[in-house]
């Protein structure tokens, strides 16, 4: 700015010289005019930055104390977790344990309601404790989001979670008894009576064993169909169903919107059935499932799914409702189209009228009418597949085809009737324009390179049937040389772009340094309503209501009864009450600490040394643990929150006679 | 900038005419000559950015593929991990699984090699996985960061840990088998010859049992000095001693270098030997260990104790040489002094010639020199405390005293002559001249407010005999409004400020929204030499040498013992060799995968249903994990890292025969 200052009364005053012999005069300060700061140029310059590093700097700098616009939902991939990000600042807000423990939040090591909550996600017995999520699900009224809840698979091991958005906390893990692997998951019909998941990996039903041999005739994928209620915030088992499918490997979903409301749309890559076995000389997987040009885009007719369930024509397989494959083909519940080549995404446009599929191994995105689709089912025009499933003629369903690039995996939508889809081969975004009725008005628009290999991307509100535009996030796989070398394991980096302008322009680099995200979705940020305390003094997070075992100050105790002992303790600022827990070694001890506080971001966590108990208490907040003192001796527990100047003073004995 | 332009275009004009009737003229346009974006001023109107924001912004943009200048590696608190951020973007590159499980890095899911060094970490045959992680310690060299190593306690369960900075993983995790909880760890000697560590909370030594009644004459404190061997990488137990201290509650040390070489400073925070029991009547900890007006600094002459140690005059305690508390004063190796009420940081000048101590309940911070405690300790001007150490006279040892503001913790110094300490019930950070041999010229310069309730800070460079100045990151305790919300749990707030300048400014909020940071140190990002791929494909990261199980492309293979089942496995884009493993209920089965790429970023993971097992393969890495195969069914294992655009077709069948 001051050299651009001296620039300009140099440029004054020769002109001026030239013009009749030098009168003076000086502008005001050229930052009061443009509100600029006189060493904005010198940073720039100092920094190398270019001018469009600058603007990308305004675009994304979010001041000290203010807010970000939007809060976007990743997975975190193997990390087990989710992860919340704030745009346009793209810094992590929170991480939400979901499937694996996380013991600052005191998620998973003791805490008597988490661990149950978690044991409800074992298989056949096996303590399960990571997962692998992928594709987060916010809650939809009317095809909006609300902002209500979170939902989260695992895709290892074929489970589903619930978050409640009001305490950002897992409330519920359910396992699916019939698949071993899921992938489709979650997606919310758009008023979230269900939440929507498909198989990955085919398995016989309830992974029960069979020779891979016979993998047509006994293995099969799933879609399910999880029955919310939202009254009880919980996914309710007995009204959930499901529809079997063949070995397809599903891939991913989405339920239909408006027009397409009731019906839900699953891809699929391995509609070749191969079954691997490189080491035998068969064709690897990844050889053999890419065989044929095309594969099954799933068309499901949920309400009349729903309806078949209710007339009793479905069967109790391990405990859920099953509608068999020749019942849906009967009941008109399940149909199939060509889709080219190993697709990945299936995305429902704004309006509900399309269906964009990437196929990853074909360079163009398919999109599919809903009407077209119900015209050719009501035409029967369709041949049939080995397992008597209807599949829709390709050009009676295709509605058109846009030739984007290498790659393309998955689609978002925006607020001016442009569709952006991931290229991961190309690695770089491609925005295309929706063409309505129109299909020779479907066009490719712009491509934009990333930073590499990307996945899937989010735009703001971008899954809704209202997107925001103004952002989209690039969940990118590979960062390789785009940050400090942090050894052989690296971030992955999430790019943010500005899609407002003309041009699409990457403004942010985002190194992701735990776990991988998959998918992510973000909403505005002031739709999230949630509480910066728990509703009362002594509160159960999970079973959210007062907790029996809520201690008041004053009422703080330890009670033995044989060797059960239990205990009933406080946490205030700045002390844990009762400070001495004298026990004897072979004691079961049941252990409840109360947060008796309800100022804003008062947490207390407690840790027992050597015996591996972490828990955390929001401002309310009741938590138990239990153990069995298998030795004796002097241990110390404390409170492991910063919460006030004498914190280290926060502590207690607890003394185990021998 | 438009409008800057045109105003002064309109003002030549004006002068022009008015000067002589109006020649024209047209500067080149201001954006190429300011090298500042046309839309710059619109952007940050819009986002009502002011001219401190917009600078703060410039000043930590870094854009799209440049990397940071310091790497930050601070402590997760109770998340038990440690976490790598980028300064000045404050992006979080990585995160370090040290005590606490991580799924997506196959960190304590299965990997044989990492659980068994976890186990190392099990206290009395408890198994612990998690972690309270206070403060890491970069390894030096001639009292400089050399980017080779990271050291980090466990605070709960008094362990400390390993890290190597080749590929950021740690290799090593041993237990203090005399304290049950530890605080003042770690901190390395200028070479790095020990790692320093102090107990907190007191305890009978072998945390055995003793009742409090005899917490005088029974607890104690510990100093111990863990050997590292840098040839091996691993700490020496056996070349390892300790110091036996009183039970007063030691909190942070700093090692002493230059002039000061060969001392070591500790503080401590309950010299009263309150016992608390607030449930009895007695006062609560946090007053009990607040009577006294001054507690101990502890200082230790560490060359002299190794010098008693090899004399043979230290004792064998539960496998480590203790030097008892009346051998350490015989032999001066332990003195006293007193130090303002309840401290928290002691902190050693650049130069080695003094120490700072923060009393958090006092308004000063202090400072002593090395040459008067040496004088002191030469004209024998002390008294004794209850265990017979010499306490050095308070006057003769203090150098000079500050007034900073209420509750100072922590300081850290620049390249410039100052010192930087956080004030927690101030919530903010006082910046005051270091005066050299002159007390009065040790004064207060500026004191700036952060957000909220700070805790430690860090410095670039902040702990070495050369700090670099430039940044200096607040570690705030409480975000409170600071972010959008997220439930009753909320972020940390850690603020950059520009300590470059006449005045501090804060320039940048970062969220930290897992666990709970408590020290950070912040080393030259350029210093860090990290492998982008291991030395060779089959490498063992722990054992740092090639992986007897490491397997070659064609030499895959399942070998069956018994029910002893052996599978040799390999990784590449993008298959797993073999694709089928077949075997019966009830096998033992261990598992080696090797990833036998050696591109950079070419990781493979590897999830396997319903046994809870995770891996990371980083390129050229050999895993190997075990089970009982406890059910019959069929599973799919598969690649949990998106490396290819066919990495969903990377999996495989386990099948488990009944």
């Amino acid at each position: 700015m001051k050299r651009f200052l001296l620039i300009c009364l140099a440029l004054l005053l020769a002109l001026l010289i030239a013009a009749c012999g030098g009168r003076k005069s000086t502008p005001t300060p050229a930052t009061q005019q443009s509100g600029l700061p006189q060493d904005a140029l010198t940073i720039a310059q100092e920094r190398g930055l270019t001018p469009a590093d600058i603007s990308a700097a305004l675009k994304t700098y979010v001041p000290s104390g203010k807010w970000d616009d939007y809060l976007m939902f990743t997975s975190g991939g193997h990390s087990g977790n989710l992860i919340v990000i704030g745009l346009p600042s793209m810094r992590i807000l929170k991480h939400v344990a979901v499937f694996t423990p996380e013991s600052w939040q005191g998620y998973g090591f003791g805490n008597k309601d988490i661990e149950e909550m978690l044991d409800a996600g074992n298989v056949d017995g096996v303590k399960i404790r990571m997962g692998d999520t992928h594709h987060p699900a916010l809650s939809e009224t009317a095809g909006d989001y609300d902002g209500q809840w979170v939902f989260i698979n695992d895709k290892t091991n074929a489970r589903i979670a619930v978050v409640d958005l009001r305490d950002f906390e897992t409330k519920q893990i359910v396992k699916d008894p019939n698949i071993i692997s899921n992938h489709g998951s979650s997606f919310v019909t758009p008023n979230t009576d269900y939440v929507i998941q498909t198989s990955q990996y085919a398995t016989p039903l309830g992974w029960d064993y069979a020779p891979i041999e016979e993998y047509q005739e006994k293995y099969r994928g799933m879609m399910t169909f999880w029955k919310f209620d939202r009254e009880k915030g919980r996914i309710d088992m007995e009204q959930s169903f499901a529809v079997e499918l063949p070995p397809y490997w599903q891939d991913l979903c989405d339920a239909g919107k408006l027009v397409s409301d009731g019906w839900a749309f699953c891809n699929s890559f391995n509609s070749e059935m191969a079954t691997g076995g490189i080491e035998e000389g068969n064709p690897p997987f990844e050889a053999g499932v890419s065989q044929r040009d095309t594969d099954y885009l799933h068309i499901v007719d949920w309400k009349k799914a729903e309806e078949v369930v209710k007339a009793g024509k479905s069967e109790d397989i391990n405990g859920i409702q099953v509608i068999r494959i020749p019942t849906a083909v009967a009941e008109n519940v399940l149909f199939l189209a060509p889709e080219p080549k190993s697709p990945h995404g299936a995305d429902v446009t704004p309006d509900g009228k399309y269906i964009t599929v990437a196929g990853k191994l074909d360079p163009h995105v398919t999109i599919y009418s809903i009407d077209k689709i119900k015209k050719a089912i009501a035409d029967q025009n369709w041949t049939d597949d080995p397992f008597g499933i209807h599949v829709l003629d390709f050009d009676a369903v295709k509605h058109a085809q846009v030739e984007l690039g290498l790659g393309p995996l998955h689609t978002q939508y925006d607020d001016k009737g442009f569709a952006y889809t991931s290229l991961f081969l190309d690695s770089a975004v491609a925005k295309w324009k929706l063409g309505g009725d129109d299909p020779a008005a479907y066009v490719l628009v712009e491509k934009i390179p990333v930073q590499y290999n990307i996945g899937h991307i989010s735009a703001a509100e971008g899954d809704t049937v209202s997107p925001d535009g103004k952002y989209l996030v690039a969940l990118n796989k590979w960062a390789v040389d785009r940050f400090s070398p942090v050894g052989p394991l690296l971030p992955q980096n999430l790019q943010l772009l500005d899609i407002n302008g003309e041009a699409m322009q990457v403004i942010y680099d985002m190194a992701m340094g735990v776990g991988e995200p998959h998918y992510a979705q973000t909403i505005k940020a002031d739709k999230i309503k949630a509480l910066n305390a728990y509703p009362e003094v002594g509160w159960d997070p999970i079973k959210w209501q007062k907790s029996e075992f809520a201690t008041a100050a004053g009422e703080e105790k330890v009670v033995r009864n044989g060797n059960e002992v239990e205990v009933f303790m406080t946490a205030v600022r700045s002390h844990l009450t009762p400070e001495h827990v004298k026990i004897k070694k072979g004691d079961h001890v049941v252990w409840h600490v109360t947060n008796i506080e309800t100022a804003h971001d008062a947490t207390h966590g407690f840790q027992l040394g050597g015996y591996n108990i972490s828990l955390s208490m929001e401002p309310g907040e009741t938590a138990s643990f239990e153990f069995d003192a298998v030795n004796d001796g002097t241990y110390a527990y404390y409170c492991t929150e910063f919460c006030s100047a004498l914190h280290l003073e926060m502590m207690g004995y607890l003394l185990v006679e021998p």
